[in-house]
């Protein structure tokens, strides 16, 4: 597929109806994408799929299931893979902030030339030949599938850092262009996003370097460090934001649009007194204006903000899988024996360093 | 004024033109507001005032000078009042994040009822009658009633904790429709957001009741209390928008438009998908995403969040005036008292230490 | 009491034993005061009172119930006074960090002049006089006693901004005296620690300003803002200590003691090497830096940080108080009113509403 | 020197005198460590290095410069390796809170396994040989070691996250002996100390990850992300230190004395009223709350705390090496080509294109 240069959508998160019910316990059984009639060939899929970003320019989706799955919800255990124009496919398509500004000119979208997008996909009686099922009924194994892919995805992540790093230029500039790029609070505020940004990206990396290869070959990241990074994702862009309308100052907000910039009268009224340094056109500081305004409150902040809090996991789904990770028995053990404490059990701490240290001085895969 | 019910302006903000000059060392003489010929009866005056929140609703505007003058800026000082449609002035209306989505449907809005907005105010020769002149000239004053005005308009951003009141309201209410409202990591988020917003509450109460008398008999709220206040309030509305967002969910920024809803095939697919607990209507599950959307990314982020940041000063204004009133070098004696290390000057000391606790006990004007 | 000089230790805190069983249901029935007989003239109490700060230094004890109490736990529910020296009492003095430094000389105990202890009190058999019993029974009354003194106990907490005043002033001195305080990122910070100091002093304020006259003509604090107060409490100081240690620098902990200071041989070569500033004697930045250490590792860390976390309860407990009056039902009509959502129940918003804006408008037990 | 067991500290800290001044330029020429007289063998040093973690326990020291130099100051350009027993060497030895306190039995020491120590060390006209001598007089290199050493000593403070998995032990153990680990608020913090520790721990990882080899085979870390480690380590071990407190209650600032519980009377009330859950010895929760006193006010905070904030430089030396590294330019131009606004110049871009990439994708010195 890599090859074809075709993107494939991993579409997993299911509507889930009543939280407090298991998928075959619903009063309507397609809050789970679920198999709802076999033939020879393959199978026919119902339900939807919520919140799937870049479905629409997708090649081929796949569906999978959502949670930790039980005998009785063998239906739902379906993985398989189906092109995007599958008969019996419905996008809806979602809105977003400033959508609609996109056709008010290129100026006031802030930044013309990439958004992303999100769609709620409905399957009614979608069919999927045998040849491109991977699961179907296999429910014991749905536990490990979102696990693992859910390590990925959080790992995934990191690429928050690159969208920072060009709200962190934006900012600049726009400092730049305001005339105060060497005022020491406006510095410190450059080295404050970049610390934070640059904390996304080191996470996401050594949860990369600190994969371990699986029976299949297959690397597979750090869950603790994956989980850290998917969680600094959650809080650290709203703060890099933050700073980002700080040094743009208000006229952000209450700048005039394009329009009236290119009306005659008005033109030049705007061009006159929202002048910044006399060098820089008054067209430029609106536009890196624009773009900040993009991405912290327009359609890249869909992307940059919300999408980075909820994507791959709401933050408590972070802090469950990190609590999960913390290997609590062992480091009370060491805080025992340094307080004088005699630990429970010697041997199962013995175990427990090998296994602290393996993950610290062994990583990649490189011991046996 | 105020019993004939009318709304005033106080428009203060120039557009500066080169920060690095004073208004009357500008190429361009307008970039302050400033007088540009006398009358018998009066002076007109020429220029534009920045972000000028609701001015479109405002009955008059008094414009004052943006900041200390000397004395060959003497035509830049000038307060007086105006009627909002004088001849002469043409307000340019700000573009504002969804401000188009209010013509999409109530629902789409997410908050129909109320909006803020701002305009660009120029002044092309306007007359100001002379029993309208407060101030004409007296440059002297001019930083005395910067740094009044702005005393009072710091401490008057604690309105922003009744906005914040409203979007705890709207997260508790989004996390009751998600089932989840006992959560107790959603619990503690509400009280995160409470604890955040009783102190903006509080601060600006302090700043108030810590006012002190002057002359004239008006009272002037304490400048270090009010400085403290404005300044949590370019931080903490972040903190809870992002709070509120991490309790909407993912559906705040992917949810399908009103239109859609409303759609004969599409609505039932929505109302059937986006259900929540099943005695609460999809639409109202909707309406109070589209609150939150619209309070963190939409018209009224505009006010909340980047208005919060910059209106009344930036925060490095607030710092500035943090700094000054610090009283270091008496909180300094009191640290070498207590280190064994003999203070600079006793006598100085005294003096302070009566203004310091003078401060807390006497506050009010109720000394002497 | 007052006018006779006295100080009362208001003795509440049991030391609880198995806290998931009431009073009346521990193993050992002393794990809370008690009444243990009872003759004509008064009580006999046995018990234990734990963290008791000050009380070495007190006239008078007050003990109280320290929780809600049943029916069964009636002889649990006694207020009452005693002379600190009463017969059968044991006090168990408290380490401290750095305790034993005091003996070391007054440049290393870092403040020579003040300092603070705690003790747990041990009662057997104590005997309480029936003219100085206050509750003897009255279980129902124990849970808002409790809340009560609570109530003052944390907004009472706002002293630790006078004890944050020492530590900016002994922060300012030593960037002073390291002859770095005009830079930038050193002004900034004293700023930073003077606007966290001044947001305990403001929220304390507002605590008192919105106090309720109650019918026996006494106020009490406005409970939300008192545990806004102390909560910021919880964590203020140590990020203040921690920005006062970034001032002092590495020296602050690896600084010889003061014997070396006043050895013959070594005291000139550390005159020599540690001198800062020519004008600043050398004893005395190091006596500026033992402060500091004295304030956020020493005898004084103690009573700024741990006890500024657990005095009058923890931080949970702060939060459980701000949940319970978070007035979240009228929070969310006012959301759903904005979102166009029909409210629940029309005539209780109302009543709600004059709540809300009585808080705010009509403080100070103004209102009827 | 590895295969021998031997260790050597790297004494870089000179004590500076008059900031403001180069060293030729000091009043008095041994504010930094220079050489005094050469002779055919070697050559002889006089000055001194303060804060040097360690010396006592080392072998052999290494002498090196603390900063950039100047043609001036050629005889401060000064490298060489001596035993730490050579003639002419003084070590003073810094007091440490609760130093003392070791003497006082091993359960009031916390720690009693394990501490660290710092001391000034006073070189007075000591020798060098010849081939021990790295550098001499090449000044110009002198910025380049700093920053070199300086790289691999910031990435060095991931060593921090072993201690904080110890600290996390030391709360889980003791929410635990409270009895209540189970409580959600118990486990968030847990969840929390871990996910800051993590933080540092990946950030160590990643600055290594990401090092590059140089001419001599070595490999030098990431100079962006070891800045960003060590900036981490000057915060989040405070903001854990402060979590452990919380868990630990009061208690661990007001119980008494070994001494005391050792006592034939006050023992037993000790004993009877600081039991918690009764299956744990009353002196096995006294000690863990000891070691949580230690590492967070007591010897091993030194360590942990202060020496994490200065420790191979301050928190403002990282914040100026990460603007150094901020690449600043090239994100102005990627966001001026989002916003479409001309970047300054086209080749200029293409080439940090493929650095900053570079850096992403080729990271471990694998390219050419």
């Amino acid at each position: 597929m890599q090859s074809r240069g075709c993107v494939i959508g991993g579409a997993m998160t299911d509507v889930k109806g009543d939280r407090s019910k298991a998928p075959h316990q619903q009063t309507d059984p397609d809050m789970f994408v679920h198999v709802t009639r076999r033939t020879d060939d393959g199978v026919y899929v119902s339900g939807a799929k919520a919140h799937q970003t870049g479905c629409l320019n997708s090649h081929w989706l796949i569906v999978m299931p959502t949670m930790r799955l039980g005998e009785a919800d063998k239906d739902y255990a379906i993985v398989g893979a189906l092109p995007v124009d599958a008969d019996g496919i419905t996008y809806i398509y979602g809105r977003q902030s400033c959508d609609t500004r996109s056709m008010d000119g290129d100026l006031d979208a802030g930044n013309a030339k990439f958004a992303g997008q999100e769609a709620m996909i409905v399957f009614d009686d979608v069919f999927i030949p045998n040849e491109l099922i991977f699961m179907d009924g296999e429910h014991e194994f749905a536990a490990m599938l979102v696990e693992r892919f859910t390590c990925y995805h959080r790992r995934s992540y990191v690429c928050k850092s690159g969208v920072g790093d060009v709200l962190i230029g934006a900012a600049a500039t726009v400092a730049d262009y305001n005339g105060v790029d060497k005022a020491s609070h406006i510095r410190d505020k450059l080295v404050e996003m970049t610390h934070l940004n640059e904390t996304i990206y080191s996470t996401g990396i050594a949860a990369s370097y600190q994969a371990e290869e699986m029976k299949s070959g297959v690397y597979l990241c750090d869950d603790m460090i994956a989980n850290v990074c998917k969680h600094h994702v959650t809080k650290l862009p709203y703060e890099i934001g933050r700073l980002a309308q700080d040094l743009a100052g208000g006229l952000m907000v209450t700048m005039p649009s394009q329009k009236e910039l290119e009306h005659p009268e008005l033109g030049d009224l705007i061009k006159k007194y929202l002048q910044g340094r006399p060098e820089i056109a008054t067209e430029d500081r609106m536009r890196i204006m624009r773009l900040i305004e993009n991405m912290t409150l327009g359609r890249n902040a869909v992307g940059y903000l919300t999408e980075s809090m909820h994507g791959a996991g709401s933050p408590q789904a972070q802090r469950i899988q990190i609590a999960r990770q913390a290997q609590l028995g062992f480091k009370k053990a060491l805080a025992k024996t340094l307080a004088g404490i005699a630990p429970d059990t010697a041997d199962e701490i013995a175990g427990d360093l090998a296994d602290y240290m393996g993950r610290v001085f062994q990583a990649s895969g490189e011991s046996e």
